[in-house]
């Protein structure tokens, strides 16, 4: 199962980073989880959406191929990050690569909220006719890892709490199944 | 009064573009409003933060030095653009020069809803600790710019609907006022 | 077909009553639209919620009997009617009827924004882990019948403007087979 | 200073009433605290708008002649309570009460989140032009009690909870002095 990933922050060291890793790595076995570049694509032009830079178009191209999409984002400022907004600005207008995708979404902050505000925005973009993600409802499958500093070891950069790691199981379960059933299967002869 | 202005659309001919120019025009003798460039600023990158480039720098300064700011914005994936998001998310870190400015925001849309989703984006965002803008309150000063083929003049590139420009100049008398009363008046020796 | 439909106005001469009315009528031959009376359920209280008052039980029985919930809203205060959010306060505690019900919301309002405001708060509401409903997507079926004196007729009591109609019926179409498509079917021997 | 109250919950042992209690004795040098009845007030009917039950008329006279309004909430579905919320609407038409009103916005919560998504709805509504209430900005001032059954005592019926106590201290001082300053001084001969 192909699972382009996207992360909202571009800082070295971010828990948001170490989180998309660790999905890497942990599931290694059931997924195939590639994290795309979003720091090169221009900031997103209208006059440019039918005929995008190429670096866009690939990226688009990715998300398309992929069987679903995880958006691993920090919060700023209550919402996510112009840089992750800009990804899906592009992804909304010539080809609507999202329509109809599985996507889930998560999230890592040092503080208490774990991201919940910015999860909110997502969900709300991710829903809109541009969009029109079919995102994992969220009852029971929050992934609102608080408290960073925490439960992220700095060396290995990956996460290590316990707890939060038998709850990402059971949401990435549960995602699996979820892509499953949303994917279409392609008519054999 | 100079009034920073941020349009969220690099689209050349963008209502929103014609929106800040028609602001520039029509209230020149009350304000000096300056449209910022904001497709220049890179994708935020929390590493940079504390010293970001020099096209930052400027920006930011352009932001501290103005008596008021007015974004005018389109809506895009019922949010604000990437590449708005991505100003805002500089000016949040670091020297953090939106804390207690004046902010008018305003939006222009082919649709019928005239932005209102990315306008209640936008205000919680405005209103987050790293931003904590004043913004002037929505009560009565709401410009929703509906049907915008409908209401600009694709050759002068302006606002012309007569009963929206009348709107306008009630909403900007009210936010000079509103500019005046939240300025520091610095000390006179 | 078995619709639940909950009124979110409780004036006699409301655009969102005679909304529901409409669809009462025009679609009689597809769905059995029931209108639920919610204006005789009492505060939600947190002490009763584990044995709620006959008139909630009731009310609770109907939603879980129905095949499909639609709720006609008006917008007060840029989200939705206490009286509205009451009944569905009362369906998330004890038995929780909504989760995996299907829903369609809409709404009507004199102004130009079609209750837009109130629509993203029942969606975030309805997707909340004590509702859990499936609502359908908003891309193409968001029903904000604006300018409602306009599009109702005040003698018939019924929405009559043909576009508005027109569009109405694609949506409920939609829906239908969206009930369907989510409808667990019981096993025969 | 006479602050009128309002409590979400109408549970009996509700963390947000021992929250009220713990304002009203705490600060009772300082503060004349009321904490108003929600439960009697009738679904709200525009039908009765500007002639509203006695009850109804008592509730927004309190609120009227109160220099600043505390609402303490817990939330429901990730919004506000329904009878919170009906409370909001009767103050919303005929004689709109919270116009310029002063308010502080607080929540006890039994999860992690501290009742957030409930704070940025009740945040939107009070912003509405039939409310303007003027909200204390939330930078610094999110009172938000999460983990509620380890900062109350339930004899005492009281938050206990010394570092919680400490910031509420903080985020009371400010709202005073943000009440005297938004407070119309009556003019004298």
């Amino acid at each position: 199962m192909k699972i382009a990933t996207l992360v909202g922050s571009l800082r070295q060291n971010s828990y948001n980073l170490q989180l998309a890793l660790t999905l890497q790595e942990r599931y290694k076995d059931k997924l195939d989880v590639e994290i795309l570049d979003i720091r090169s694509l221009p900031h997103f032009d209208q006059d440019k959406e039918l005929d995008p830079p190429d670096v866009v178009q690939r990226f688009k191209a990715a998300i398309a191929e992929a069987d679903g999409v995880i958006i691993v984002t920090p919060e700023y400022n209550w919402s996510v990050p112009g840089v992750l907004k800009n990804a899906l600005d592009w992804c909304s207008r010539g080809e609507r690569v999202f329509v109809g995708k599985p996507v889930l979404t998560m999230g890592a902050t040092p503080g208490m909220l774990g991201t919940v505000r910015a999860q909110l925005h997502l969900r709300e973009i991710l829903s809109s006719p541009g969009i029109q993600a079919k995102v994992l409802p969220p009852g029971g499958n929050e992934v609102l890892v608080n408290m960073a500093m925490n439960k992220f070891d700095p060396e290995q950069r990956r996460l290590v709490d316990e707890a939060t790691l038998t709850f990402l199981d059971g949401v990435v379960e549960k995602f699996i199944a979820f892509v499953q059933e949303h994917t279409v299967q392609p008519v054999r002869a």
